[in-house]
């Protein structure tokens, strides 16, 4: 079975011209076939801000109501993947951006209202692994932003974490696939407080104990249920680690999530 | 010789919702592989006003100093490109959105400063029609943005009716390549007053003489200059005709360009 690297890099990342360059160039320099993933970032809060547009959060999650849908299309599949697509290129990456409409990549439906009304989130049905493989054996690169889209014309806002899992999983039925969840700090860790106490490998079992005993950050917890979910779904190797493990000449791993 | 259906629809389409999905429809329904390109519209220069940023024209072409770049790439890449490639989708159409970065598409130069400086205007140098023939070979219908890059990081804008002629006169090496530029009007008008006077065929000699009497609108040089420039480049068919051309059922065929 050929392998397949899925990279997730934050909106922290895109923020920094100088380091996203550098995650760039050492994504670029992984070998085999490949997928990254973007998330936002801040720009779209400042759009909206400029806009007159309040950004919504509910319990760390965006509303999505339909002007901050417009800008967040404007800033994650226009703005931001295509800055990432063009710095790619000049690295020597055949990248090509995506949102989840281009290729029907990822069908999602409306989040259905429960006490709260998300807007226009999407909860993904499907990733389009048959139209992903086609371009990775064009010798593409695909570039997936955080935008899907209902296939009946309607755009939706999902979130990258979950585009990345749900992405690296349908891909696993057809390839030996390594995610990585990468984020500001260098892994999970013991320690808010230390940026060396990086957990080397982390399973069920422990993340239990741990929430239990309140050592991980709250901030980890949905990173690290997307990470089991994406083992749970195929995925041969999940790490959530820092930039500065894209690089394949990496010393520094991160975490690796196991059941 | 395949067939292939190049059609650009302008900004005006772009802004009427109705008309919009109509002509996507219409072009869902041509037979064979197909291109869409698109331009951009007032969207652009709203958002730019409302940022504060005064749109700036020479001459009826843009100046792209590098906040307007950064708007019309959301507008143009992001905002419109998801759209028409969501509602597209929709209608059953495998459309994949791309600006000139997307799988290096397009790749243009920055213009070099003259008496004007255009700013991030880019100018052509090669289109990807080996990429764009692997996209279509999959079954994908690429549409594409009127954002072109460098091959070095560096996005730019480029006209559409332009992007149109040298993607047409590219794929013409590997098809029997059809181009359709639709606009506001059903075709060239022999009288600007009148919309039913339409021009069925207009040769390089007739559009000479035609400028010379002052019989064609002065807005309407450059399309039939870049039509003439498409059938240089090899194109088979080149016509400039309304929205309503777009359909395989079409009765109003516009204005076919001759040598």
């Amino acid at each position: 079975m050929q392998s397949l690297t899925v990279v997730k890099i934050g909106g922290k990342v895109l923020e920094d011209d100088r380091q996203l360059s550098s995650a760039l160039a050492d994504f670029a320099a992984v070998e085999g076939p490949k997928i990254l993933v973007h998330g936002g970032g801040k720009r779209s809060d400042e759009l909206c801000l400029q806009l007159g547009i309040e950004p919504k959060m509910v319990e760390g999650r965006r509303i999505t109501d339909a002007p901050t849908l417009e800008i967040v299309t404007m800033v994650y599949a226009g703005l931001l993947n295509k800055k990432v697509t063009g710095l790619l290129q000049s690295a020597g990456c055949n990248a090509i951006g995506l949102s989840g409409a281009d290729g029907n990549a990822i069908l999602a439906h409306k989040r259905a209202k429960g006490q709260i009304d998300y807007g226009f989130a999407g909860d993904i049905d499907e990733v389009n692994s048959g139209m992903l493989t086609a371009l990775l054996n064009t010798g593409l690169v695909p570039v997936l932003c955080s935008i899907t889209h209902d296939g009946k014309g309607q755009l939706l806002n999902t979130n990258a974490d979950t585009i990345a899992t749900v992405t690296a999983a349908a891909m696993a039925a057809n390839y030996r696939v390594t995610l990585k969840f990468c984020f500001e700090k260098a892994g999970v860790l013991r320690d808010p407080a230390d940026d060396a106490a990086v957990i080397p490998m982390l399973n069920q079992a422990d993340y239990a104990r741990f929430r239990e005993e309140g050592v991980i950050n709250a901030g980890m917890i949905p990173k690290i249920d997307n990470a089991l979910a994406a083992k749970r779904g195929g995925v041969n190797k999940v790490l959530i680690c820092g930039v500065k493990a894209i690089s394949p000449a990496a010393t520094q791993n991160g975490t690796e999530i196991c059941l």
